[in-house]
């Protein structure tokens, strides 16, 4: 017989969504599992809509105060998918009242919202686990396990940029339910903590830490209509964000990452290069991992196309046949079979918080250098957070 | 209160996974539907497995013998995932009853079969589909949507292929639960009924009807042990087959299957070249549909690569954002949808058998071309099939 | 001092552009050679438009009459870029008068014509080649080179195709300096003799002979005006051929040519299966070729896009430096040199012209089989064209 | 009949090889031109490498001394293909002399070096451009005319890489005939002035002015073995270098360019986004350019991927057929074509002296901006020039 996890999930949009699908088709696929989560709660401010979000995805309760969510004793995990303005208070609460936690990315809004989280986790002593689902896509799994092999040898490069075009529309508004992305005290900032953020989760797991960073921020529509009061305000988000960076291994990084690059909807793509070959990947084209490995007899280098969908291939083996592809849905889907397997083992489920918090540390001096016009060690940011 | 639709699934193989996934997550995604399927009773004829199959998936209850699955009063569609030598003897019996029929394709291993499941489900009028669900991939109902539209202008082409490399090693073998395609016995065919199946249901769904085939097949390795007799025994399905052809508005068609492609898994191509435009699609990259408008304007033509992940695109209302991607089993859950709807809406759930023996004529016309060496009318193996 | 090739040229549309931008460049990229071509005359009847010819691309002479280019003593290659129709005629004549020829592809309209050159060039022992010049690319240089290594093992298919749109529209006429590849008198056939010829030369210079063809071709425009009557008169080539076909290693072909694939320019592309790997090559993208090994480590296998533009591979050396493609008209310039260097070795200039007999055979065949629509061995054809 | 420039040519390397082509080959295709080059005399230290040169590529005679070469008479044109130290000192005196010149990029190793020799040809008003090639590649100069007018709307974004691997070996040697781009004193930097100054000067030319930088480089081999002492000696160059940038226009900019890039020969790719639509061109395919146009139907829109083959294209009238490619070594064929052209009309060929000085200012910004760790003005560095 499994052990129930009885999920509370607070925030019911599109993340909600996500996360809702992981927990319902983890035991389809992961049979193994000793533990099976249960929807037993969402939680969100508006009743007629958490009545009908949980009505259609089947949770057996809705609150519309997550206090009296994290009050209850039969929710072990708590999910916080609010925006993220939301995410200390209800995280610091759900770590004092000894839950698990999940929690979407960004950790937080700022650094040292972020530090306080981590420190209420670390002394509750709670699972916890944050949602940047990307480094669980089959490809990215396969491109970790090729760096950890050595196959890539000395690293020169890392480039990153997350390229979406949503925003060009300058009669979009800021705030509210849809646009809270765009509004600064929702969201803590624009493309560098709900973009770049996943790009330098990925970096550095895959190619470890990041040492200093020069950036440059762009608003490029200075003013907008803001829901809450109606009224045409400043933009106070970073529309576009570009950094390059010195990694702690000696190779140079470069991210970028905006909502104005007409015709790329979510093009999330990393490269990586190193003495003895190379790896990119593409949100577009998730199945796949293009592979340059150099040691291949000389007239017959090439990029190698892999198609990530073979049983040998990381968490292919739960789908379907080779050839056959998954989707973006399918990353929650491993990272709850992922977590619900550190709670067999007993060990961490990364990203932690603690782990989340190094994204974190990266964008905050992101942000000071593009403020600064400075470089910024990501280091000096540490002291500045821990008062 | 949505109306409950009682699912009884035969076969728990691949195809018992994503159609139970369809049935699965239908709700989740469609909430608009008055239906809702309800996973009451798996059958398989190993005890063991069904049982295990019936917990992973969620079956209130599983069977052994599909008379008494058919026999129950609370069942109301019989979903058939068998090997094709079972279609059409489960499809027979369960019209018989009264129950609405899923069925996986090809419809049967011959044209006789097929035809008499065609006259069990319309003598009995009960609700039917067959399992086409290529037709249901967002981008190939948008494909789909540019050809009703007109903007091809007169049709002149039509190529698809389906490219698979999984029976080259020669010892391999053939019949038994993992290799039933392998052996005629049990499938009709070879990759005919397997795979160019699913290319003609596409293409005589978007360019009408096959008049004629001239075709080829060939067993690249001609004897291989059978799991049953554990002899080494003749291979007699096609490895491979190639037909051209010409549809009734005047094209030339032209296909090809393999399981002999080395490096492809499951490449299931098509292109339809127009007057005013054409079309391609890519089952390894299933999101993108490519267009090539020749009424752009001159200098500034080329071939778009449509990435199918908008609001406004076929079914990508239900899914996630802009430029996240959705994978094979969405396809399923489209057609668990669509049939739902036409429970609603009380029109048939194309593709229905009706549709489907359409493409086992074509199916038919090809084997007897390849083992003519003559050109195959297709109504004429319509008079031969009525018999 | 390099000895001098005094070349004639008959025609000087663009193949005559095509093979003189050869003579002209391939002493600077090929100093090594010990012959140098000389533009010595250059033949058309058109006074006004060969006398601009030869001034533009400097040829030190020219004729209206090609009987006097051929009874010129200062001439030694005599290289025919003529319509069709002329190609036997002239070839007979140059071949008895001893010259060297050089001949554009096809070889000729017909089987008969094309044997009766390959006698007259075989009695007269003349130096002799054909123009298929897309073995001259690099990458498909390199594919041959893969091929004969063996890393392929046992061949299982080969298909290719050449697509083409420019006839598309049906006010073009048929006929005249333009349009003689739309008149049959001129050409002998249409995307048979003039695309399809290319890829069965490439097809059995990499996978061998070809056994039998069953065929199938269209005529989408029946009736267009002829330049020269000034009449709608029937169009009696065929704008679009498909077959298939045996290869004698037991593989299966596949050839489609159309003009009639909206979107594609010139899309020659070939792809071959081996139980070892695979290869694939495309026009369009001519530097490039694609190779899948599968011998490759499990996990990490993937069609690899080798950029053939390193000086270890075919032909590069001569060239830029790594990364920096070559074009179109480089695979004449290369013809040229392996001309000009199978004068020093004394050897065949591959293809010859009774390699393109070869080719010519299973053109015949596929035309016959196309018009009675049976398969047509090829070597049934041989008898016929001894005659 | 046609007047003659009579070419000098300083350099027998890569790029004396390049541009000698483009004088060859010039007439050929673009007869029209009331000018024609003549190879009169080519310029080296070495007499048999010179003379052997002259001997292969057709120059009428060779110096070794290149203040004879300008001292002729019988030279109109100086064209400078040595290694950077020479540019200036070679190019004031030509100036000097009253020949045209044409200069390979980078026009200098430094700013001042830069300016004076722009000083130089504006007081002696000679005829002038600088070899930046990629202008002329037919997909970039289509970018141009498409950015030009207007369809791409307010500029958002610019970003481009130039990324190659040649010198990952540690143990190439710097300088000398092969490697003095790794030579600080030969080449004035490394990536910066070699393959970044490319794409700024593409970017200037399609974007605008650039105001401002932050950079940063890495020299990933500290020392190599110096060809001319035989010594280690440390590697003073810029293996790669980042920056981003503002653009006068608002827009934002990205450049990289590195040597350490395993996989990629000579990946020069750029992207620019815009309200309306974004372009993205690739040297490695370089025929194509890839147009997003926003204003396309909705659900149809896409990258077109456009084949920039056909007559109304840029320069493509001058060549094949629709779908038959051109190489690298052809946009040097269309530089000496403008450079002709613009005697006729007495107009600047651009890339002048004057507009490679401003990307050369770039270029000096880059460097500052990475060695003092700040962002650097444009317009300052100007001022320091100007001295």
């Amino acid at each position: 017989m499994k052990k129930e996890i009885r999920i509370g999930l607070v925030g019911c949009g599109f993340m909600g969504r996500t996360h809702t699908n992981g927990y319902k088709r983890v035991g389809d696929f992961f049979p193994e599992l000793n533990y099976r989560p249960i929807l037993k709660a969402v939680c969100a401010r508006n009743k007629e809509k958490v009545a009908a979000f949980a009505q259609q995805w089947g949770y057996e309760s809705y609150e519309t105060d997550w206090n009296r969510l994290i009050a209850r004793d039969d929710i072990d995990a708590i999910d916080i998918c609010t925006p993220n303005n939301m995410h200390a208070e209800i995280a610091i609460a759900a770590a004092k009242a000894g839950k698990m936690i999940l929690c979407e990315k960004p950790l937080a809004r700022t650094l040292p919202e972020a530090a306080s989280m981590v420190k209420a986790i670390e002394q509750a002593r709670v699972k916890n686990t944050v949602w940047y689902n990307y480094r669980r896509i089959p490809a990215v799994t396969l491109a970790k396990k090729i760096v950890d092999s050595g196959k890539l040898g000395r690293i020169f490069h890392y480039r990153a940029n997350f390229l979406q075009d949503w925003t060009i529309n300058e009669h979009l508004p800021q705030g509210g339910k849809a646009f809270w992305r765009m509004d600064a005290n929702a969201a803590g900032s624009g493309v560098t903590g709900d973009l770049l953020a996943h790009c330098i989760d990925t970096a550095m797991w895959l190619n470890g830490a990041i040492k200093d960073v020069s950036a440059v921020t762009e608003t490029f529509v200075k003013q907008r209509m803001h829901e809450e009061t109606g009224r045409l305000q400043d933009v106070k988000i970073d529309d576009a964000c570009i950094f390059h960076c010195h990694f702690e291994n000696g190779s140079l990084g470069l991210f970028e990452s905006t909502r104005y690059a007409r015709g790329h909807k979510a093009l999330y793509t990393f490269e990586i290069n190193g003495e003895h070959g190379s790896l990119k990947w593409d949100l577009h084209d998730l199945n796949r991992l293009d592979y340059f490995n150099h040691r291949d007899e000389s007239e017959l280098r090439g990029w190698r196309s892999i198609l990530v969908t073979d049983g040998d291939q990381p968490y292919m083996d739960k789908w379907w046949v080779p050839g056959l592809s998954i989707g973006y849905e399918h990353s929650f889907v491993h990272q709850v079979a992922d977590f619900l397997h550190s709670l067999e083992s007993g060990q961490a489920c990364a990203p932690s918080f603690r782990d989340a918090l190094e994204t974190q540390k990266v964008c905050e001096a992101v942000l000071h250098s593009a403020s600064s016009g400075q470089w910024q060690q990501t280091d000096v940011v540490w002291a500045a957070e821990t008062q």
